[in-house]
């Protein structure tokens, strides 16, 4: 009830004159920069307080980490590949014995995943600690029992040692403890753009062009559903008015309601192809398919192309990541296994 | 023949008393450091002056990039990665369509594989420019034919202008360029360790039981084929006095000679398991099966131990890897194809 009132609410102020500036106005709708200042952007991606930089650190170990997976040679980063958008770019994944996602579900980017107010495409999850536990023992895709990945980290003296200096002497490495630290890394994925700079002050950061497709973004109500600071990550209902193009490709209904998570524009031009069932490969064909299924209407190709110029400038500065270089197995380390 | 006489040469000499340091007598027996001079590094890992900065920074991109394999999944970091020594820890690969490696055969590490005299198990390719070309194409492995690899490169702007930057403006991006290029990048993955101090002068650098293990190394006459700066990388015949515990696995007999690569020793704690078809994981193990096969003797559980002593000095430093961010497809880039 309340989302529905919100996207009218939106959808109204989208359609009236706005007296302040473009940055204002947008953030009347309801979009919101990373922000600049450190206290401020801690509030949002570690409210609890618990990111270290022992914990980053390991987390990305463990986020790099293919020996999480059953055979040994999927890691997150497979389907979540930090230097392709934090994706695959394949309309659906294949993982473990290359069987394909079953609901034919698009691998969502994990840049930014911590601003959203749920985890995976029916939003079952609750923060990214929790969703870190579903692909790693999803059969079809890094296919580990819970007590596989425990015995191969705890097998490895030198993980052991880094959980402790992360958690303290006392730390129970197990599977809750390992899948919340790669969470804690993934917390660390944000990518401000120049589009941040604009909504935070910086007048010049976007050109007129990208600042007229903000406003025509705005206008024809793609902020409704595309907001706060992922520009998305709520559940929304899908599709709301006209039906899906591909609806047939996977039986992915979202949540009971039908519900699907808004996946980000932030770095939209590098998570091709689209839609929780990727069968959209151009952004413009994206933003099209979205007015209509969504928003009920035909958004011209004019209109398209300005709102396509404008999400361009969502491509944000990813954080500089050196590979890590992980301890190796020992004598007790649960061997590889392809089957 | 050459090689016999070195051989016997060898093991004469580790028998007979060695007036001088242990690292000289080392040295005598073949054994080479890294060197610490940068002028002479670059003759041994760069003799036609092909490395550039432009051109490492591009070849790490396509090393790390999946879009080289038809699926879209598959990396050359996804066998050799760099993050587990340069191997994948499997006994044998599989790729694309997760198909075994058809002969079984172990991921070599791609580490310090610029002072091999030849790549492959087989040594069939002469140095790595011409080796990258081989798993691209492979069916079992990333199962990209020439012509997709070159498709989905000048398909990608981003790319071609890096091309641009690293050979001149008039740089054709077809296949040997991009796999060459590779190569270059592979040509700066070397990893100097305690060992290469010691050999470079430092006395101090090995303990007593490393320098123990050295000694019992040479004595045994495991330098007779582990020698030179990779510790290996020349061919020789396998078996030779004895058959191997594990020729049952793969049908790999080598080139028309029986000989098979000498794998380096350099970072072997990381390379698990052993052999050319990874049929053993305990590298104590892997130690006895070689005095039985290539030496004729039973190498003593404590001489056994002192070896592995040694060679755990062999772990090197690891070159610093910022994860590279790869350019985004475009609307021309061939489609990931998982069939």
């Amino acid at each position: 009830m309340k989302m529905t009132k919100i996207i009218a609410a939106s959808l109204v102020a989208s359609s009236v004159l706005f007296a302040g500036s473009l940055a204002d106005k947008a953030k009347s709708m309801g979009l919101q920069p990373i922000p600049i200042d450190k206290n401020e952007l801690t509030k949002l991606t570690d409210p609890n307080g618990t990111i270290t930089p022992e914990r980053v650190e390991l987390g990305k170990k463990l986020y790099f980490e293919p020996r999480l997976s059953k055979s040994g040679i999927i890691s997150c980063n497979t389907c979540h590949n930090l230097g392709l958008g934090g994706t695959d770019g394949a309309p659906a994944a294949v993982g473990h014995m290359w069987v394909a996602n079953p609901h034919h579900l698009n691998s969502p980017t994990v840049y930014n995943a911590v601003f959203f107010k749920s985890q995976f495409w029916d939003g079952r999850s609750p923060h990214l600690e929790d969703q870190a536990q579903g692909p790693m023992q999803a059969a079809p895709e890094m296919a580990s029992p819970a007590s596989l990945v425990v015995d191969r980290i705890n097998s490895i003296p030198a993980y052991v040692e880094e959980f402790k200096k992360a958690y303290g002497n006392d730390v129970k490495v197990d599977f809750p403890t390992i899948t919340s630290t790669i969470g804690i890394f993934e917390r660390t994925l944000v990518t401000p753009s120049r589009y941040d700079d604009f909504l935070n002050g910086k007048d010049d950061a976007l050109n007129d062009a990208e600042k007229e497709g903000l406003q025509v973004f705005m206008d024809q109500g793609c902020a409704s559903c595309h907001n706060g600071v992922a520009l998305g990550g709520t559940m929304m209902p899908f599709p709301m008015i006209k039906p899906y193009k591909f609806a047939d490709v996977g039986d992915f209904k979202g949540d009971k309601k039908g519900m699907v998570k808004v996946p980000t524009l932030r770095n939209v031009t590098e998570t091709a192809p689209y839609f929780h069932n990727g069968q959209i490969w151009s952004l413009a064909e994206a933003v099209q398919e979205m007015g209509r299924t969504q928003l009920g209407k035909n958004i011209s190709d004019e209109d398209t192309a300005k709102i396509v110029t404008f999400l361009k400038a969502l491509k944000g500065e990813k954080p500089e990541i050196v590979y890590p270089q992980l301890p190796e197995s020992t004598a007790t380390t649960p061997k590889p296994d392809f089957n």
